[in-house]
């Protein structure tokens, strides 16, 4: 089974935070609105504007990105969990 | 009876999902916010813009969908259960 | 007495749902949001947009039609108790 | 003393509900959002948009017509009461 | 001092209210969302548009306009009580 | 330290309200929503549309302004109290 | 590790406020909305308009500047602290 994402939105594999920093620190996973981190698996053709144009999302697969603690929706393919949000969901690109 | 969806509203018939994972786990039915499948029946004309211009569906009968488990309305026709929701409340396509 | 709706409001007289199934099991009235069905009374003339023009609705009298169980305002003309409600909020043409 | 409602603005004098059906049955008054039937009395110029145009009221002096319970605002002239609301609040024009 | 309205905000005098009708009865002032009177002092130039044009107000200064009870700010020049309010806010000019 | 507001933001240093009216009667300090008085102290180049065009403020330094009670930021800079708010927070300027 | 922010976010390296003010008071951190200062570290290409244009940030890479208490969210890049937030969260550019 693959999902392909509708519009401008975009399929994530989660990938787990570190636990502990740099400097050794264990960090606790308290903290509230914490950004996370994922790799982009699929993505949409992009958002469909009111003049029917289409907008190609920025982002493709294999991506790594970082996104808000409570973006998008979890999903469950074949028994793997998966996040779909929309590329405005997306904080940034890790390089 | 038809049921024809007005605008870009489509007609789906839900799937069950599986119960039990790839690796014969189990899965409780508590999760909120649980995306679901369906199988797209009917499919509106398109949605009407502010011009009277008429941007079409992407979705065809016979896909098959991901949707946010409180998308759209549920309906009963012909006493089969049936969901009517937007286009823009399906996530993705199953392919 | 004779009731013109404005813009895109439609004027529907509800047709009372079957209370029982196909397989003739009573359905009682307890769900929440459930469709409900009316057959279309009067139609406006469409809805002004910002430019001034107008956009005709794309229903018809004698169109049988579902939408949400509380969509519209009801009203009663010589009596007769009918919905108003816009076009938008016809879910589905009934065919 | 005579008041010019101001762009889409409509004064309307209110007309007094029936309160016995056609069939003789008395209606009680504790039916909420209950539409209403009004006389125009006086129409505004008509809405301006964002590019400074004019769109005229598609409603004349005269016209009787029906509004949700709860629209526009009670204004009192010269020891009369009136109503004042925008065209949008008209659902349609009885005939 | 002076005060000049900037875009479409309009400076206005209260009229008091008579609390006398026609017939001799007193008002109470009890009744919530009355509108109220009053006369424009100053005008703004006008409200300016998404494209930088700036579309001009219909009134002009001894206007004497009706308003909502709670429309505006209360400011106070030179020890004397005004209102700042929109042109949207002005309901009606009474002639 | 100097601070260049972005946009259509605007830097105030309020200016003290007169306690006593021209009759010499002392105003307390309870009134909600009062509006105050600043000077501007520095003025954005303007805010961008859509389109990416910019439009510019029509305020100056220099200028004396009211503004309602809640209007904008309070910020310090080099141990001053200012306000930062946007154009339409500003409801007139004093001439 | 480094991070490109996407659209019109920017990220943000925050600047300890001073405790003591120009006259040698200590001012307390409990004052809520407090502005605060950053530097920039890194800048999206800029925000994409609904006709798919580009509109540039007009900040750069090291730019000192001033933002809301709440603006944006935290992030954590290689166990340092950062903010990332949208072009219109900042206030102002220090110079």
């Amino acid at each position: 089974m693959k999902l392909r994402p509708l519009q401008d939105r975009i399929l994530v594999k989660r990938i787990e935070e570190e636990q502990v920093t740099a400097g050794g620190i264990f960090i606790p996973d308290t903290a509230k609105e914490k950004p996370q981190r994922g790799e982009i698996v699929a993505v949409g053709n992009g958002k469909k504007t009111e003049d029917g144009k289409v907008i190609p999302v920025d982002l493709k697969v294999g991506d790594k990105v970082l996104f808000g603690k409570y973006a998008g929706t979890d999903i469950k393919v074949e028994g793997q969990d998966f996040l779909i949000m929309r590329e405005d969901d997306i904080l940034g690109v890790i390089e």
